[in-house]
Formats: C-alpha cells, sequence, structure tokens
C-alpha cells in the first residue's frame, strides 16, 4: 500500500545530500578529533567547519555553538546547566504548562532539589502572554525557558515579546528558547530572537538522527551535566561525532535556504486540510492558533473519539499521523499541553496532529479529508459519541 | 605523503560495511522509533534488532542493554546512574588511580556531593591486586569501576579474579566495567566477566561516532541522568540514532567474528615493534604487561624526552601515533596513569602509544622503529638527555 507520511513534527528522513556529505568523513577522514596527528587534526577542521556553518545560520559566534547527541540533552544541559552555573543568580525558574518532557521533567526533577518553578499557563491558542511572563519574573529568576513552537499544536510563541518582557523586568535572567520544532524550518536568528540558550535538533530538519546543538552565548556559564575528557570547551565531555556534526551543518544550510519555498509549500497543504476538516466534520476544533503556527503542522481536536484510535485507523489507511508527540507513546491520558490551553478532556483525548514535510510526496488533502471524516465518524458511532457530547 | 594509522586505540574508521547498512534506515526506514505507526514500528524494529544482536553478541538478554551516545556517556551513567539509584547500598565507591576521565572526574564529582570514594592504586604493570580490591571492599561499597584494559598501556585486567574477589567480600556491591578498549577487541561475554555494568562504543570497533552501549544486568537499578520522554525502559531519554544503533550492531559482530584473526594479525605487528624498540633504544620501557596487553597496542616509555614531540615528529613523517589518551589533549603534565604504575615524571613524560588496526596498512615494523629511534635520539641530544638520566 501507498505510504504518505504526515509526522515531519516527530522525525524527518536523513537527506541524501546530509547522508552522503557525511561518509568520507565517517570512512576516510575518520580521526578523533581530539588527537594531535594529522588524522585528529583533520577531523577537528571538519568539526569545526560545521560548528562555523551552523553558527553562521544562526547568527551568532562558532565559540558558542556545543554539539550534544539529542534536543533532549541540549534542553537538559541548558536547564540543570544554567541553575548549576550560575547559583548567585537565583534559584527561580519559569518555564510553561505546554513544554515537552525534556523541559517540563527537568524542572520538575529542579524542583525535588529545592529549585522554584513556576508553570506559566498558555492562552486557549497556546500562547505565552508577556503580561503574565512580566508578573511571573521576580529578583531570583535565574531562567525562562520554553519552546519556540510547541510540539504537538504547532503555535509559533511570539517570541521578541516575550524576551523584551522579561529582559525589561529582569535584565540578568536568562533566557532558554527550544527551537527543536524551529530552527531550519522558521527564520531564528538568536540576535533577532534576542536570546542566551537555544536548542535544536538534527533530525527535524532533514539531518541524521543522533546529533544535536546549543547556542550558549558569549558570558552564559553552563555547568557541565557529563563528566570527562573536557571535550566541547568543557561543556560535553565525550568523543564529538564528527560525520554527523558534518551532516546537520549540510542539513541546516538546505533547510534554511529552502524556507521561502517549503513554507508556502507546506502551509498551502495545511492551510487546505484546515479549512477542509473543520468544513467538513462536525464537533471539531483547530487546536493551536489559525496562521501563527509552523508551515508544516496541521493540528485538531474532534469530541468524543480518541486521537490514538484515529492514528491507528488513518496508519492502516497508509497515513502515518500522530496524536500529538512521539515521545510519550503508551501514555493513555489526554495532553496535558491541550488541557493547559482549556481544552476540557472529551476534546483534547480525541487529538491529531497532521504535520506535512518532504516526506508526504502525493499527499491528497481532499483524500486525507475524506479518510479522517470516516473514521472519525465510524468513531464516534461505536462509542456513544452522543453521550461524549452531552 | 603515505600515511601510516597507528592510533587504533583513539578511534577506528567507520567500515564499509556497518555504514552503508545505515543508509536505508536514516533515509527510508526513518520513522521515529517512538511512534505508534508504521513508519515507527519499523524503526522500532530495525532499533530492537540492532539490540538483540548486540545481546547476543554480549550474552545477555535484550532488555539489558541501552543505548547512549559516547563511552562517557555510558560511564557516567552507570556510575552516577547506580549509586543515585541505589541509595540503601551505601555511599562508598572503589575505582582506580589508572582510570579514564570520564570515571575519575564523575568520581571527583561524586566525592563533592558527599559520596566516599577509593582510588586503588596498580601495579607497575598496571594490573590492580585482587587482594588489595578485597581489602578495600567495605559493607557500604555500593559500586566497583574500573577498565577491562587500560586505555594508554593496554594492560587487560584479570576481570574474573577481580569480580570473585568483590563478589566474596560483599555480594551486594555492583561491578562496572569500562569495556570501551576491549568490546569488540577481546572477548567480553559478560556472564564470563560477571560483571553488572559494562560500557562500550561504537567508533573503537569500526562503527560509527556517535552510539554507545551499556550493559545493565537485570535487577541493577539505575537514575536516568537525562529527564525527558522515557525513551530506552526510562533510561536515557532522548530520540533514538536508530541508524547509528544498526551500524553499532554490524560493526561489532564483524568485529567478534575477526578476533582470531585479527589478534594474531596485530598481537603479531606490536609483539615485532615492542621487541625491536626495546632491543634498539636505550633507556627505554615497555609499560604495562609485555603480553596480558590489547591485542593491538604497544606502549613505551622513553626517558629524557617529551611524548608530545616524538608524537609530532613522527606525524611529520606520516604515522599518526599518541602520548596514551586523545582525550586530554594539551595537558603537558605527565599521565597520571603511568605515575600510577610508578614510573618517574622523567620517564612517564616520555610515553608512546602505537595501536594497530584496520587502518594501519603497510605499516613496516623495521620503518617505525627506525623512525622512532632516530627522532627519540635527536631529541636526546637537543633536551640535555644527559641532566635528565642523572
Amino acid at each position: 500500500m501507498r505510504r504518505i507520511y504526515l509526522d515531519h513534527a516527530a522525525t524527518t528522513p536523513c537527506s541524501a545530500e546530509a547522508w552522503d556529505a557525511m561518509r568520507s568523513v565517517a570512512l576516510e577522514e575518520f580521526g578523533n578529533p581530539n588527537s594531535l596527528h594529522r588524522e585528529g587534526r583533520v577531523a577537528r577542521e571538519r568539526l569545526e567547519a560545521a560548528r562555523s556553518d551552523i553558527a553562521s545560520d544562526l547568527g551568532c559566534f562558532r565559540d558558542e555553538v556545543a554539539f550534544t547527541a539529542t534536543g533532549t540533552e541540549s534542553n537538559n544541559l541548558a536547564l540543570r546547566g544554567l541553575v548549576l552555573g550560575s547559583a548567585s543568580m537565583g534559584r527561580h525558574l519559569i518555564t510553561t504548562t505546554i513544554e515537552h518532557a525534556a523541559t517540563t521533567n527537568t524542572c520538575r526533577q529542579l524542583e525535588k532539589e529545592g529549585y522554584d518553578v513556576t508553570y506559566l499557563p498558555v492562552d486557549s491558542q497556546g500562547f505565552v502572554v508577556p503580561d503574565h511572563m512580566s508578573a511571573a519574573i521576580r529578583p531570583d529568576t535565574a531562567l525562562v525557558s520554553f519552546a519556540h513552537a510547541n510540539n504537538e499544536v504547532g503555535t509559533v510563541q511570539h517570541v521578541q515579546e516575550l524576551t523584551h518582557a522579561i529582559r525589561k523586568k529582569n535584565p540578568r535572567t536568562r533566557i532558554h528558547i527550544d527551537g527543536v520544532q524551529t530552527v531550519g524550518h522558521v527564520p531564528s536568528q538568536v540576535f533577532e530572537l534576542d536570546v542566551d540558550l537555544l536548542s535544536f535538533t538534527a533530525h527535524k530538519f532533514y539531518g541524521p538522527k543522533g546529533i544535536a546543538g546549543l547556542f550558549i552565548r558569549r558570558g552564559v556559564k553552563l555547568t557541565s551535566q557529563l563528566q570527562g575528557g573536557g571535550q566541547e570547551r568543557g561543556l560535553r565531555s565525550g568523543t564529538q561525532a564528527v560525520q554527523l556534526a558534518v551532516g546537520m551543518a549540510v542539513a541546516l544550510r538546505s533547510s534554511i535556504a529552502s524556507i521561502p519555498v517549503e513554507t508556502k509549500k507546506w502551509a498551502s497543504l495545511r492551510d487546505d486540510l484546515m479549512s477542509q476538516i473543520l468544513g467538513t466534520i462536525g464537533d471539531t476544533r483547530l487546536t493551536g492558533h489559525p496562521c501563527q503556527r509552523l508551515p508544516g503542522t496541521a493540528s485538531f481536536a474532534f469530541l468524543g473519539i480518541s486521537g490514538e484510535d484515529l492514528t491507528l485507523r488513518l496508519d492502516r489507511l497508509g497515513y502515518a499521523t500522530s496524536t500529538g508527540a512521539a515521545c510519550s507513546t503508551g501514555s493513555v491520558d489526554p495532553s496535558p499541553a491541550l488541557l493547559a490551553m482549556g481544552l476540557s478532556r472529551s476534546w483534547a483525548t480525541g487529538s491529531l496532529r497532521v504535520s506535512f514535510g518532504r516526506a508526504c510526496e502525493g499527499a491528497s488533502i481532499p483524500d486525507i479529508v475524506q479518510a479522517i471524516a470516516s473514521i472519525v465518524s465510524e468513531l464516534r458511532s461505536t462509542h456513544q459519541y452522543g453521550s461524549h457530547a452531552a
């Protein structure tokens, strides 16, 4: 059966261009970048060239980019590293109620260790309200951390309004943005965003799995979360995966170059899908904002059904979609992020995320709409929809 | 100029076989292994098949293998994860004075957090003495951690004698082996070694950089060092690098299958080099044990010279070698491990490690010996060797 991949927010295929750039580094220029000999120096040059390219694409200095293995590791390093490395700044953190588990669970762990965390509410479209942010900032707020775009509904925050509010209230407070969903898809120049820390991961923008990065503004002190040989200027010990850094740099440059064309392409499919779904299926809501959202991501809530059942049945018809987050598989509870946006359990349980990208070739919006409509209708009839809706 | 790579202990080239096995996983079967749809399930199958293969090669169960990004991360997870996850077992750890920085620096950090660490001395060949181990074990010893083979001199510990001594004295004490230098090169069946935790990393056995693993015996509780989506059965959050796991499994199987042939091949070159160097160059010592050592690794100390100068000049002649560890580059102090083996500073400063492997094609032992002899002689004449030797 023909497969249509509509889950680019979970992961993307590695581009042939990125993959092929890695082979000679892995097989021939394979030295340990920490070795002093020629093979080591060549590997180090490849690593640093990749770092330079990424820095240039993010609008920062080369020494402001550290390589990690996953977006989760980048978020852990940003949050734990910052608060442990800046003890004098205070023991208060601010995040939101709709963050990825890598942020939320790191905050919960920090609470157990005696830190004070404020979980800022969001509005019904998933936006953090600048006035709420401003009110939450305290003299001892060491760090504010939130995602540039929410991974489940795709709402893209007004980052500059938020950073402005934070800087105005406490200029010493550091700002971390989880850019895992945005880097490579939405312009992410760190000086424009005015952030101190930015996480990103290659496999979300057609790079290889197993490599990610963290922008760390000069002057921001982090405590390393791994003890060892002191690689990455002491921030992240462990032999660097040179070929993966090269692959990430190639993928990032290509993704950024494609933003103008791809934004239009995916946003057009996304908008068609959103308007047709809302126009065709009753008791359906768009989740997140109608247009201030990731170009490729549409997200919905269908009253009275299970989103997991819906995605499983779509899968059988050839469509790969998601209820929202690939990372909390097996959970039967509705998404905390959707509840935080004010959806009731009956709505939040019926969530669907459809994310377009380069692997969705052949996607026909009318076909997708028809598939979703018929499954929703069937599920509603099976599951005594009336009683849910009551 | 022709290059002869003699630093396989620092890193190895990825084999074409391992690399080519990864491409289709990265480009076509690219799903997120935590997704519920078919693309996710296929990726999960690839990931779990790789895990099964590795488990079978190590003689353990599939659910006893966790994927990480680096040997350093595996060691950090083993040490921190174990002591934080087994609070009731006690706050005492034992390691040795010759460990890799990933172990030593994790222990130092744990000391700062209130743990008590014993750094066991070794004998002049780098062996941990079972009686010393036995004497150091206490009722509150939660963990013993040491490397299966030392990375600088290649001495392979008599692991079973040590594990026997530990189990006899305190059966509750957990045992971690850093197998980064041995897995894929020396038989490493965990039930034979009788260990609870074993670290390994792909790039030391012709696999890709960026993937490593940790064997965790069933029943051993570790605390995760990364907060997030709970991947790897809660032990290591973050999207798994499926293609790298596949590459590691292919490389490990192939390396293990090659052990009989390659051991002979490299040990023959190693032994020729050792006997010729010792027979040709005066005031030279073998470091480590004459034969209970890694098959591919020869290591020496030359009185009165700088090992760094020696490796840099060998590099100019086309030979990639090392003073010992690639991971503490820039350090001008002699290796703490060599000092711990009883070498004086004058000897320990002049260390050289030559490690054979698949990328040393064309290596002529007489040529290498001649190159080393002439450089050592030249360095000694430049550096007032007489005053050092006095």
